[in-house]
């Protein structure tokens, strides 16, 4: 049998457990969608919730913008003309492949910019399709965007969720009273017709997106100042590798701002809180050749699955291309103080990636047994369990009475009086619950329970039912002694 | 000046405060397209939560599947041949109306089936144009759903969450380890290519859906039972007004079963704890002319705006009809138990529908003064505001560090410093802030602060901030007196 590698793993164990599962599948699945199952939609939600978090806290402002765009508003922001790929399609098989990933692979790394450039290339490169062998040829443009139509009227799905932040520049402005900096997010579908969607919820053609626009004063840097010291991994646009905080990186001119900089910042405490692994984690910066048609700078968070590096947010510095381009082609005031124009750092996320890593981080097994899903308690998707010990004796009742009150405050909450206890544990091992309450003999007696710690197996014996009501704290610390009879 | 309806009136409040504004503005909007702005994001979240919630309690587990649906899904569905209306455009201007809004109006009620049939009535009916008064005529079929193209195959925008769950039955129903009836819940996006869409955020061409299929075994009607006793309005097809409580309206057979029943409960709870009038609500069951293809019977919870009813929820049956189509089309194994098909009760609720129904039933007004939305604690955008009574004496930091502890529990939470503390007040009843906790002297002093309630502007004293900290009970209740010291 093939030994699979981390990342099929991953997708097996998702469609086995229900985090997430290939769509359409009774009639053949369409290559690029995926569903979010009953697991995978309560992780995803609480890690918006997270990333909601993340921008409130300074001060951001929330937008939800439609998924159908004009075709004007992404023609304004270069998307129409732009937003193209070149592919490459096997002379025999017709198997199509996106040039850049072909050519990536030996020898050269430069994208080509025009199709004449890209043709010389494939020639020399003699490229030879992984399906049937045969030679690659005649390279072709195709566009990026799912077009549709209503009412005579050509439409776009929205690529990205940014330009619904930018087209309303002026009413976000007046809502947040004037106020510079601002900070913008939305979260929500995009869409892409990638040529060779593959790898579960890597490369779809519909994906779940977060995005932040942070509208920046004209001048000035210091308006977000990064202050960790933790050392991460920078790879920069030379290749060349430095392990700093990205407070010193910023001072050595390696990262271009304070305020490109905190927001690595930010979206790096957050991948990792939420429960990314930080040794699969690095940022890489943008070649110049390889930077989107908007961006002046771009720093992507890269996470390590597989031995290859995978992006899954990037942190661009779109400069003022966007309000620029949106004031000339509508013709309406999106200054701000005047005739100034905001600069705008981007951090984009590709949430669907960041689930993966977060899975394969977080795929545990312990010696000679089952295997269990590590997610910090605050992400899990169930975080507690209620098992009554048997069904007997009125245990059953007393389980469910603690269980109904648990709902109230936290409606993800299993309750499982089915089979062995053991394997009861397992069950929840498996789909990550950190906490399993025993209700037993003591609980009539004293109303106190077992709890059952996922990570450690450890049983914490005596816990008050009336202290576990206090459910926040009791999520973060459910050893503190105070919750102990 | 022209007197606004309420309708109007709240679409105006609602750009002006930031709940919804009209997409793409800038370049001269697109009927159909709304944004939700600041205020209406948190307050959308907030209401999809209680939707989860509602249903999570009862069992039920969440799915997410993609917008762009294949062809193939669609048509055995139904909806690529069923899902066309008919229009009328004007003879001279050129408007178009849908059929269904222009017959509705004075005469018959009943919709034609058939072109042939149409074009009688239009010709009999004399309609006229709205706007320029010409006459309308020739009646045509147009396609709801938007189209879109990937690789040479056909797509589709989903025009209804549900399809996305009854193709996934199989693997749903292992996930749920089998056990019927099983209650699968999806909220998101639906499209539909309206050809007179208006009113803000009533009639949408991209739309925020949230359904629910209940699979139901074959036989018996014990799975759900309804046991309120609240008497409502239940507008039979008949045209027969029933104000008598949902149990009896099952036992009465005007409602066909409890599980029926149970879900119109369970709806109307939902739509009147978040806050939407009772007084505002009735249930009104379609005519068989006007049943969808897929439907037996169904129930509308319809909400009353500016003197007529419109629907905000409809709660189906199903049967077995997109199971047996799925089976049919696909060749899969969509059966439970053998070769038993599960019946389903489908409630599909128009989230924007409900939240105009929400913000119209709690525009308030006070006499002569200023306007205060009177949202539930719950459901409020922002749920407390932190004011320090003066920015001196040390009064600002202590209502910052307030603020911050508070923010830590409820990321929204809004800190104001500028301006008199009645305009400041004045600005959180406009937002529909519940409670604003103003920092004095006595703050300062020992530890307790003022909390100003929302709806009776009363102003509770000595509460201590230590109990503020456990907020959801704060949030429920303020007025306790354990709070006070």
């Amino acid at each position: 049998m093939k030994q699979l590698d981390e990342l099929e793993e991953m997708i097996e164990l998702s469609k086995r457990r229900g985090f997430f599962w290939p769509s359409f599948s009774i009639y053949g699945g369409s290559a690029g969608f995926n569903d979010y199952a009953p697991l995978g939609s309560i992780l995803k939600n609480r890690i918006y919730e997270e990333w909601k978090r993340a921008f409130t806290v300074i001060g951001g402002i929330e937008i939800d913008s439609p998924n159908i765009t004009p075709e004007r508003v992404l023609k304004a922001s270069g998307h129409v003309d732009k937003f193209i790929d070149m592919a490459v399609a096997c002379s025999k098989c017709k198997t199509r492949y996106k040039l850049e990933n072909i050519i990536s692979a030996p020898g050269s790394s430069r994208i080509p910019e025009t199709l004449k450039e890209a043709d010389e290339m494939v020639r020399k490169g003699h490229f030879k399709c992984e399906k049937c062998g045969n030679e690659l040829t005649n390279p072709y443009e195709f566009h990026l965007m799912f077009q549709t139509q209503a009412s005579d009227e050509t439409f776009y799905l929205r690529p990205e969720t940014a330009q619904g932040i930018f087209v309303n520049f002026k009413l976000l402005l007046n809502y947040n009273r004037g106020k510079m900096p601002m900070v913008v997010y939305q979260q929500g579908k995009g869409f892409r017709n990638e040529i060779s969607p593959r790898q579960g919820i890597i490369r779809q053609k519909e994906f779940n997106m977060a995005e932040a626009e942070v509208f920046l004063p004209e001048s000035g840097d210091d308006n977000f100042i990064p202050d960790s010291n933790e050392k991460l991994i920078l790879h920069d646009m030379n290749g060349v590798d430095h392990n700093i905080s990205i407070s010193e990186a910023v001072k050595n001119h390696v990262v271009g701002s304070n305020n490109h900089g905190f927001f690595m910042q930010l979206i790096y405490n957050f991948v990792t809180r939420i429960g990314v692994d930080k040794k699969r984690l690095r940022f890489r910066q943008h070649r110049k050749d390889e930077l989107a048609h908007y961006s002046k700078e771009c720093w992507d968070l890269e996470v390590n699955l597989n031995g290859s590096w995978l992006e899954i947010v990037g942190i661009a510095d779109r400069g003022t291309y966007d309000l620029s381009r949106h004031i000339r082609e509508s013709g309406e005031n999106l200054y701000y103080e005047g005739e100034k124009i905001a600069r705008v750092i981007e951090p984009a996320a590709g949430m669907d990636r960041i689930i993966a890593a977060l899975l394969v981080s977080n795929m545990k097994r312990r010696e000679n047994t089952y295997s269990y899903m590590s997610f910090p308690p605050e992400i899990s998707p169930y975080r507690v369990a209620v098992l009554p010990l048997q069904k007997k004796d009125g245990l059953l009742e007393k389980a469910r009475e603690l269980f109904e009150a648990l709902r109230e405050i936290e409606p993800y909450t299993v309750f499982d009086e089915s089979g062995a206890i053991g394997r009861r544990y397992a069950r929840q091992d498996e789909i990550g619950t950190p906490y399993c309450i025993t209700v037993d003999y003591e609980t009539l007696e004293r109303d106190i329970v077992t709890i059952r710690e996922r990570n450690t197996t450890k049983q914490i014996k005596n816990v008050r039912i009336e202290s576990i009501l206090n459910f926040p704290l009791f999520l973060k610390n459910p050893i503190l002694k105070e919750f102990q009879n």
